[in-house]
């Protein structure tokens, strides 16, 4: 592709590193900027250089945050007994936008495989564990909220394993048929595995 | 859609305000920079506002270059006696990447358009004229490469009018059935007008 001028191809460039964006679509962005106004191209440049210097972790479930102590782990309307233990924090924007759950969380900062060479050591697993030792009120569950594969499941069964001294509920998300989805069209493992986890049924279901 | 920090809620506000991209896609970028050295936001962030603040336009095409005249308009290979007329500085990105044309360009800037306001007086119509007369060596040739929409001929309708005392030829870029389109599928408009144009056959395409 050739280009009138060095700063488009700069900046294509630039925008085509992103992920799922080629050299097209970059282009078609980039010239949507230029003719837009230049507040425009500054705001963008500049939400995305605050985030990327400004951005701090909480101190206690490692999620993103604007301070030493994230939203939720400072918030007197959440339960303090709950945990929920996810990879990384996509999955606790992922939760909250579910108006599901109303626990904490602990973010693990990733996921135990060998194969990329991440053990446990390399995870936020010891601060969780020190975090429901040293808890007031004392924790009362932790749900694994890992993603269904096979490092999820190691990294699930590694916890579990670390936490069993202490007194408490380890619980996972279900795993099955997800809702709107079609029977005939679930893998055959899904549909196995909510065949053999099947539960009674209730009305409220 | 809840974010755990106001510096990501803004990010993602401001990347979603570019075209085709929703907030889980603009989510999606914003993480990724964010799992990314701060050099890829930095370099991101500093080529989009060097673009935008620094572009120039040539001062005799109007397309978009890095100084006062133009790389196309300066170059010396290029034909200086056919003059290929585009709607906006696109339109020259995309037929310098077909490596079939070897003239210069003229950038009118926007297209005929009385809904939107848009006359004769508002697009570099003047100063292609003025280019044409002052020329030296004389133009022989301007390529109407306009869209084939209602604008786009009451554009070339009026260019011809403008252009009909200068001794030049003015021709219009093919229109037809598109190359590896299918017969079945193509829009009965062009299709009629394609039978209509029809040309004797030539082994060469």
């Amino acid at each position: 592709m050739q280009f009138p001028s060095r700063l488009i191809e700069n900046a294509v460039e630039e925008v085509s590193k992103l992920p799922g964006i080629g050299k097209k679509t970059a282009l078609r962005l980039v010239l949507h900027l230029l003719k837009s106004d230049t507040n425009r191209t500054d705001a963008l440049a500049r939400g995305l250089q605050e985030l990327r210097h400004n951005i701090q972790y909480c101190n206690q479930c490692h999620n993103i945050s604007d301070g030493p102590l994230c939203e939720i782990c400072n918030s007197h309307k959440r339960h303090h007994q709950i945990i929920c233990v996810v990879e990384d924090f996509p999955d606790v924007i992922a939760i909250e936008n579910t108006n599901q759950y109303h626990g904490k969380y602990h973010v693990l900062g990733g996921i135990i495989s060998p194969i990329d060479g991440i053990g446990p050591e390399e995870l936020h697993i010891e601060s969780l564990v020190s975090r429901i030792a040293q808890s007031d009120p004392v924790i009362e569950e932790v749900i694994l909220a890992l993603s269904p594969t096979m490092e999820g499941d190691t990294t699930a069964f590694y916890l579990t394993k670390r936490l069993q001294d202490y007194n408490l509920k380890i619980s996972s998300i279900a795993r099955g048929v997800p809702i709107g989805g079609e029977l005939e069209y679930t893998d055959e493992i899904t549909l196995g595995r909510s065949i053999i986890k099947r539960r009674t049924y209730e009305v409220d279901g």
